[in-house]
């Protein structure tokens, strides 16, 4: 693409911030960073494909926030920090209205996690890619890791669930009605980055919720060699889902992907620092079940036994897996 | 993409690595990587778009061999080792034998630069696209920066100049003739991760040569803000290019791309010292000019000024920019 690094310049020169730990930022053939000492760089990539992850005509500045949020949402199922950003975007003749749209999305975003832009590739193609990157910290051995969780953990989840599912659904007309509440859930999603550090030395797991609860709490389960057991009429749920979605608010808050909530697990015994944690980060946090030996999810309303749904995963637009 | 979990592993789990460094590897919400003490991290990210970067019918080893090279060569270019890659993939049903030949020299090409596939994401569209990024670490303070040079610096580059431009056009049968040298220059060019480590405490400055040697020195000779002159009779030629493409050899030289050679300066008082270097590495170096304080490039034969060509950078498949 002419006039790459142009581009580059205009829109990010903004966000690629000046911290001491970037060396060298966007311009020469690496970024150079100084890591901090007594730490594990944690590292995740995603990509959002046009008309896969995301419908064509989406607002620019939705569109980065999601990215960046869906990111460091990564970060925080492990315990780290948002430290630096890349950014690959593969482009298809861009306005500079929509470039610039863009760009705001992607400043705010980055000032709200602290993320630094440090580099990354501008291409051209006639199908409009984007893979952030994002780097993190944390300390050595306390990353938040999928694979322990105990037999007899309870299991946590922040914030209410389905709320981005719904999102969609008012977005895509599949559902009727109108809530700020739950557009701006799907297009501007929390990462529980504050959570996620300070359950470093409390959670013995934790995964964020991008595919749906139990697809999510499903990889913690296998990772981890054990089962579970989810109430739902503990499944925290919204108070707009409920008024305008009341017979999708428990299978969406089951399946519904996208929330970017964290599901964590600790012991029972450290269930009671939960109340604090809360409060400090002005976060819900609701235990929704318990990790058991025997393999699998079982759900129960009222200890009684009840179907799973029969699509357990959460595919975009709504089209969920078999 | 479904089964998304199970391709990464079925394909990619043979060059995930088991070093120590590498805390988690692929499956969890992050990777966590242990960084050497007193060291700067390095980080450059590439995308290649079908169409654009590579065509579409290309050998899938041949790909994937370049995607690594390409990005490598930004390290080796900053003086960097190369230690962990991920990797964004865009793909469109792909079949098992493309998944497994693209999965081949992935193998190779990480085993070639010991570098270790540390995450990704692998997601479905129509075009497909592919970003690498890679991690290296170089000593506080030793990275070999585009801003550098000093004026009286002499110019050197490594290898032979234009190969992989000419193994372009005997694909594309821009030219006539084979040569299974040059296109082996296209398909398989070679980081000079050795090079560049070797270049710490030498180099003033370093680029690698992606865009045309003209066109990468400009960005040494802008972040530097300072000139060049180039003896034109100094490049360094192929025997393949001299003898299929005499007439273009020297265009080539200077403006064809992706030969991923490097290019750096250093003072006049350490030309010997390349000579040692070379042998040790067993990579030509040739001084083709030094840095002036006049600012562009003059381009001399025998001493006597001649025109730059008009098409000063690389397009990818042999559409220059003007």
């Amino acid at each position: 693409m002419p006039g790459e690094f142009d581009l580059i310049r205009r829109y990010f020169d903004s966000i690629s911030g000046n911290h001491p730990s970037v060396q060298l930022g966007i311009g020469d053939d690496c970024a150079l960073l100084s890591t901090s000492p007594n730490t594990e760089l944690a590292i995740s990539v995603d990509t959002l494909v046009e008309g896969i992850h995301f419908l064509p005509d989406i607002d620019p500045e939705h569109l980065a926030w999601r990215l960046i949020a869906s990111s460091v949402s990564d970060l925080a199922a492990m315990g780290a920090s948002a430290k630096w950003l890349t950014l690959a975007c593969t482009l298809n003749e861009p306005s500079h209205e929509w470039l610039a749209a863009f760009s705001k999305g992607l400043t705010e975003a980055c000032h709200a996690y602290s993320l630094m832009l440090i580099g990354g590739d501008t291409t051209s193609g006639k199908h409009p890619v984007f893979t952030a990157q994002v780097h993190g910290e944390v300390p050595v051995g306390m990353a938040l890791k999928r694979s322990s969780a105990k037999v007899g953990d309870a299991i946590i989840v922040s914030g209410t669930l389905g709320d981005s599912r719904a999102g969609l659904a008012l977005l895509t007309a599949e559902l009727e009605g109108n809530s700020e509440y739950l557009l701006g859930r799907y297009y501007r999603p929390t990462a529980r980055l504050a959570l996620g550090e300070g359950l470093r030395g409390v959670a013995n797991a934790a995964v964020d919720i991008s595919d749906g609860l139990l697809a999510d709490l499903g990889h913690v389960l296998t990772a981890s060699d054990v089962g579970a057991e989810v109430h739902v009429e503990n499944l925290p749920l919204s108070t707009a889902i409920k008024e305008i979605a009341p017979e999708f608010a428990e299978h969406w808050a089951l399946t519904g992907g996208e929330d970017f909530e964290l599901c964590f697990t600790l012991p029972q015994a450290r269930v009671f620092e939960l109340q604090h944690i809360s409060e400090r980060l002005a976060t819900p946090l609701t235990v929704v079940g318990e990790i058991t030996q025997q393999q699998g999810i079982r759900l129960l309303r009222s200890g009684q036994p009840v179907s799973l749904p029969t699509s357990l995963g959460f595919n975009h637009f709504g089209n969920e897996h078999e």
